[in-house]
């Protein structure tokens, strides 16, 4: 069996595959405080790639950014009733201002607030105070607003990325005159997300709305792209809700209409999040570390110089430079193509392998022999193909390389959805399906995958599901009607639903 | 006296003239959280200006960004006195992560922390603990790290982007093998922070060092930048700091050095935040609303539309828009050029001074009788000038109007502060220059400017000075030798401070 670089590999250990991986890329660690990762500047270049791709979406479809406080007074969350039922487990409870040295000499909590204030988990309710004082007729609306920030919701079991007690994400927060233009709004921004999963991250998705269970605290409908990881879970990747007039209501978002009539505010919400970047190691990295889909990788490609001796490294790193400017000139899904060179005092073998684990999509080594024929040692991360290339040849199809690996990660990953989902006709079939046969603690192989099922939108199936640690990922919105009976309850259902464990 | 958009006048109630400023340009509001602001869209695209051209420098002098969390453990602040004794006393305290109902239905703070958690006023503490784990061997050195993030200090008197209790900035954290490396890095991140305030935000500063008593909590030596603000106060525009070894010995940051031996790292940090919004806004601005440098600016020119009919409109309309995009294809300090089209349905006037107020540097009146003649009606936001242009003519010349603004507002701002800037040479001169002639509370003229004196730097002198209200804001690091006598002490003193009245 070959050696891989990254120990274990995803069939042995997937749980700790991840780990490792993010380890071996140098992504991010966990940090002194319980719960909270530090993210490395690897890991914050994907992000800030991340940010800057839909930040330019959310533009583009007539958002504006604005920041709204990290606190939320605590009477704020009681007005909405499902939504402190959503959130008041978890949250950072501000409840001094101050630091007094104690009777030991250590510090102590001093000068208590009056109302304690909340870290903000999520923001509708503060920024839905200030929508109320900035909407007084229909002339006021839509708000159109997107923040980038960092949330806090306590989490007992942590892991990078997926779940952290601080995370940073983006939420939009809309309000808008009528029913229809918010639920256009939901859908629209549903689009943008599915559209950058895709096309940027290269990671196929379904979107569905959410059964009832799986709502967001207070919202009238939840929209969400899920997508399946390699350990064939599904991972929701980001959600777009409904509010209807439920936090209008709670936060007196209202306006006079073309009649002068007093109106609620049609409302709307809509996230993703650093999990993101969890969500892209799992569906495209292997047993050799991380890959990078090109669009947002921190760096295109890598050169490496390969010389013996202070005259080969002068001719070396001559022609590595100026083939960095050459191959800067080129662009790549409108940027210009990100090189970098690494001239670092490591062994050749080592050096490159840190490339692989990093996961950056192309890497060309450089050495005499190279320029005698004018060209490189290239290697391609994604399938490992080697192949030596013209300098003239890679500056001029080094945009068409970096697309070819973005669409091979993309159909890869599809082609494993595909080959896991499957239709699943009876509660028998959906519990051994997703039943795996190690069972001994935290071993179970690789198993299951979404199971698509016939199953009506009610508490008592959301509960059996639970048991054996599966939920209805979503109902598509796409497809045709597939009229069936419930695989639980046996009452006519027209549609199948996505069944997985998940994240 | 003509009439002016903003009431009251700086001359009339400076304070207060400052808010309206805020308020008419839309640029942020007070929230319902005590001392945390909202910052709307044009604010925040001032703000989302200022981070990429920063950024971009911070890249280019070798920087990278990661993130950190955002709380610190109690007992971290406590490693390093003096950094205790600067913050304790301003800091949100987090001790409970759930709310539960209370007795009267309503929440009550739950699941007490077994350690309080400080939500960051600044992260050496925590990211220095980061880099104890980091660096092992001189060639884990240097680390040069920024991170952009939100920070809280708790503040009594709040005043919007000047002084509030959230407030967003990056902060620079560095370590280093070698004290004189350590030291360079501190001088080469103010100097950028110089360049950054002259050449884009316009804003003339002077480069210093700051005395003993206005150091950074636990900082060897701290360098500033100081503006001089439209009612000659100083306010401080960044701050980098040297902080010797005091950290890396609070944090156990060592290595071992080329010889085996082990050393501990020299540190350096350098901050600036929302506040340059403020000094941003108390630069330039004037009676009629915000004056923005076009570097800075979210919009460069605004195109207003003017026409009586629907068939007037086709037309103005159909020229404003293929004059959008010719004006988009010209690029101002490396960027196209940034255009907005107004076409509400406002009355003109109104409309007008809106974009008066909001700052945009040019403003393109267009109604049919400027297409006749294929030009514009155009006006400067700094100098008020109006002047017809034709079309070809504003294509070719868009950049250089605007750079001609950035220079005038520099210009002016340089000025101003020439003509406030004296030097002082008794202590009776310097109390005189620094009492307003109006003295009812809150009622003081602008008075007052940078006066250069002959000072020591001690205590005593800082007591002296506080009482005035004034403070050394910093010792020039430019400027020849010029020996003379403290006004204080009658010590001798070979180079004059700074002193002024400040934010
Ligand atoms: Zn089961
Ligand atoms: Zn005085």
């Amino acid at each position: 069996m070959a050696k891989t670089a990254i120990s274990p590999t995803r069939e042995e250990d997937y749980p700790e595959w991840y780990q490792q991986v993010i380890r071996a890329a140098d992504l991010a660690e966990v940090s002194p405080v319980r719960g909270c990762m530090v993210i490395k500047p690897w890991g914050w270049s994907i992000w800030e790639n991340v940010q800057k791709v839909l930040d330019g979406m959310f533009k583009a479809t007539g958002h504006e950014n604005a920041y709204f406080p990290l606190f939320i007074p605590m009477s704020f969350l009681e007005k909405e009733a499902e939504h402190v039922d959503g959130f008041a487990k978890e949250c950072a409870v501000v409840t001094h201002h101050r630091l007094e040295p104690g009777k030991d000499g250590k510090l102590v909590p001093a000068g208590p607030l009056e109302e304690p204030l909340i870290v903000r988990p999520t923001s509708e309710t503060i920024i839905g105070s200030m929508y109320a004082k900035w909407v007084q007729s229909y002339r006021d609306l839509p708000i159109l607003i997107n923040q980038w920030a960092n949330v806090v919701r306590w989490e007992l079991r942590t892991r990078l990325f997926l779940r952290t007690t601080e995370f940073l994400w983006q939420e939009g927060h809309t309000a808008h005159a009528t029913e229809e233009e918010a639920r256009e709004e939901t859908s629209k921004m549903l689009e943008v997300y599915a559209d950058f999963a895709e096309n940027f991250m290269a990671m196929p998705v379904i979107k569905g709305e959410k059964t009832a269970g799986e709502r967001f605290p207070g919202a009238v409908q939840t929209l969400s792209i899920e997508a399946m990881m390699q350990d064939r879970k599904a991972l929701q990747a980001g959600t777009s809700h409904f509010l209807g007039q439920n936090f209008a209501k709670a936060q007196e978002i209202k306006f006079q209409d073309q009649h002068g009539k007093e109106c609620f505010a049609w409302t709307t919400s809509w996230g993703v999040s650093t999990r993101l970047i969890g969500a892209l190691i799992m569906t495209h990295s292997d047993d050799d570390g991380l890959i990078i889909p090109p669009k947002l990788a921190p760096k295109h490609i890598v050169l490496l110089p390969i010389y013996r001796n202070d005259e080969e490294r002068t001719a070396v790193l001559a022609y590595v430079k100026s083939l960095k400017v050459e191959l800067e000139s080129q662009k790549y899904s409108g940027e210009s193509i990100r090189v970098m060179i690494d001239d670092r005092d490591l062994r050749g073998g080592e050096k490159n392998w840190q490339h692989v684990k990093k996961g950056v999509p192309l890497r060309a080594e450089i050495g005499p022999k190279d320029i005698a024929k004018n060209g490189v040692f290239l290697a391609r991360r994604d399938t490992g193909e080697k192949v030596g290339v013209g300098r003239e040849d890679l500056v001029a199809t080094i945009a068409d390389r970096l697309d070819a690996i973005q669409k091979n990660l993309f159909d890869r990953a599809l082609a494993y959805r595909e080959e896991h989902t499957r239709n699943v006709d009876s509660l028998d079939d959906l519990i051994a399906w997703f039943t795996p046969k190690n069972t001994a603690e935290d071993k179970a192989e690789i198993h299951g995958g979404f199971a698509m099922c016939h199953l009506v939108d009610e508490p008592a199936v959301d509960e059996l599901l639970k048991k054996h640690r599966l939920t209805v990922r979503c109902i598509p919105l796409a497809g045709a009607v597939d009229e069936g009976t419930c695989i639980v309850t046996g009452k006519p259902v027209t549609k199948r639903v996505v069944v997985a464990k998940s994240y």
